[in-house]
């Protein structure tokens, strides 16, 4: 089976690559760790790929799309169709990963995870493991077998973006109530209190927020989902959307393949993946700040900070497109900035 | 007198343009207000140069050079020499700031403003006021005089890229000793202790940490600068590198350019320059959060929250040239993005 084929073969990081960068890095004209994230990210990026030197020849954002039957209770400003009618978007050039991307020189891929709709638009990758999830607030987001399948598309598409080439991946989405969907699995797997993983996604009145609030504690309480089994919290309180980025974070690191996480859904992808396995986290990185308050949790739960803190709540993968230029940045800075050899000039003071 | 001039020609935004800027960033397909920091950008742009839709023509980074009299209290673990020495090495390309600026498509500028040395390099500007400041553990680093020279020096840096149509600017600098001058500047503006101002530079011991806090209180105990008098605080317990970029901040005022902070010495020059003139504030952007920790004090203090969030120690301009992407992908998102007409798809419900 795939899903476990993918978990078993993730390995921990190629630390003499590792290790090499490090020696390159201290031998730049900078005082000894003063390019301070970019250097965490070159020695990481080493680490993945083996290589001392890192190139990001192909960059990516896998856009996972799928409706949440949670919807029908009010959770979200914007009616279900919004899923379907942006999902179509995405291939038209015009919506906001459309142009993050192109101007970080990256593509994006589309996959119909589970929009309640049939798309058939050419640009949109068709896995749809249902017509989106049924209403959690009357039982079982999905079956384990769904979210399971959905996490196989996740791994399937980053095989895929494999054997093109693709060297770093972003996270994005599109889906109408997906971050009530990432409360409620975050809220479970994180331990904390429903209220403060709650935000008002793309703007709810106050009054909606609570609704919010009292709906995910409601199907928590219904679906009992086990904090210690990410699979089955996936699958009862989760969405097909989350579920297909978990698989890409377990498949990009059991193809140690760099992958960015982008706002809270992304990052509550990211939370089952390293969840169900540990070493995962080593091949995923932070991007942006989102300004949805849950997504703050997540990152400290998961021990990572921030690279942006642009208060971006649009989604879609853009804070991860705008992170592949701090990327671009740490490679640039690692291979074209002049070693003490040449700088006539000798290496600084170490830290102690 | 420039100085005066200078001062008096600083006036504030141009609302009309900030108001158009705002409708038309909430007719793009998003929800509102979701760019977060990325639509501030956008309408602080637009209040600043007056255009609705304002385009990156030319960016360019400033770096002021010069050296400090107090490095011969072992205030850094570096020789003077470096100054000069690195002063140089901006024309040879290969120093962090050149990475950082030709990766942003931006240029450098480098201008020698007091390095104590002569320099007769082509490439570096000679408006040295003097030859290094005096060493503040003596007596005032330099007269009121020399203050005043130092930020016309930067005035006219900027008054001449104007000219040259450049019309975002970065802020950087070179100057062995100049993370205690900005600490003794900062801790005397912002009325906060020494010690929290003070951070071990490019790699001071704890020993060596401990006298250059002594050094600096020492100094301020000794020219008992006067907080409520800025330019006194620059002249006594400054520098001439601070002194420079103080006046790009207070000439980019006036001029209606956009520049940037970039690391704790440049936020020490910033928040002298909202010192001498409060409106200035409007027309200066934050780019990174320096590993510096006086650094984060002085944007608390000027009420202003880094967008970039990886513990860069490298200075030279390098956090500012890195946030120029942030910039580039603002105006971007909002020259290229489809609007509401575009997308057959309703307006996204209002945030209450």
């Amino acid at each position: 089976m795939l899903f476990d084929t993918t978990i078993n073969s993730i390995k921990g990081l190629d630390n003499e690559a590792m290790e090499k960068a490090q020696e390159r890095l201290d031998n730049l004209t900078k005082p000894l760790g003063s390019l301070g994230r970019l250097e965490w990210i070159i020695k990481k990026l080493a680490g993945i790929t083996g290589e001392v030197i890192p190139s990001l020849r192909k960059k990516t954002v896998v856009i996972m799309c799928a409706d949440n039957g949670v919807v029908e209770e009010g959770v979200s400003s914007c009616p279900k169709s919004v899923t379907s009618t942006v999902t179509r978007n995405f291939t038209r050039g015009i919506t906001g990963i459309n142009v993050f991307t192109k101007h970080a020189g990256a593509d994006i891929v589309v996959v119909d995870v589970g929009v309640d709709d049939e798309i058939n638009c050419d640009g949109v990758i068709n896995r749809k493991v249902k017509m989106g999830t049924d209403n959690m607030a009357k039982g079982p987001a999905m079956s384990r077998k769904e979210a399971i399948k959905a996490m196989e598309v996740g791994m399937e598409i980053v095989e895929e973006l494999k054997l093109k080439g693709v060297n770093l991946l972003g996270t994005g989405e599109m889906g109408i109530g997906n971050t009530t969907t990432s409360a409620a699995v975050s809220a479970v797997l994180t331990g904390n209190p429903v209220e403060i993983m709650v935000g008002k996604g793309s703007g709810l009145t106050n009054e909606a927020l609570l609704n919010k609030i009292s709906v995910i504690k409601h199907a928590i309480e219904l679906n009992k989902p086990d904090p210690k089994d990410p699979i089955d919290v996936l699958a009862k309180v989760g969405g097909l959307d989350i579920a297909g980025l978990t698989g890409c974070f377990l498949g990009a690191a059991a193809n140690r393949i760099p992958i960015l996480i982008d706002g809270f859904i992304s990052a509550a992808a990211a939370l089952v993946a390293i969840n169900i396995k540990p070493e995962a986290k080593d091949y995923i990185f932070p991007s942006h700040g989102s300004a949805e308050p849950g997504s703050k949790k997540i990152m400290e739960n998961i021990g990572m900070e921030p690279m942006l803190n642009l208060e971006m709540r649009l989604g879609e993968g853009t804070g991860a497109a705008l992170a592949f230029h701090i990327f671009d940045m740490a490679v640039t800075a690692y291979t074209k900035m002049g070693t003490f050899n040449d700088a006539t000039i000798e290496k600084y003071h170490p830290l102690e």
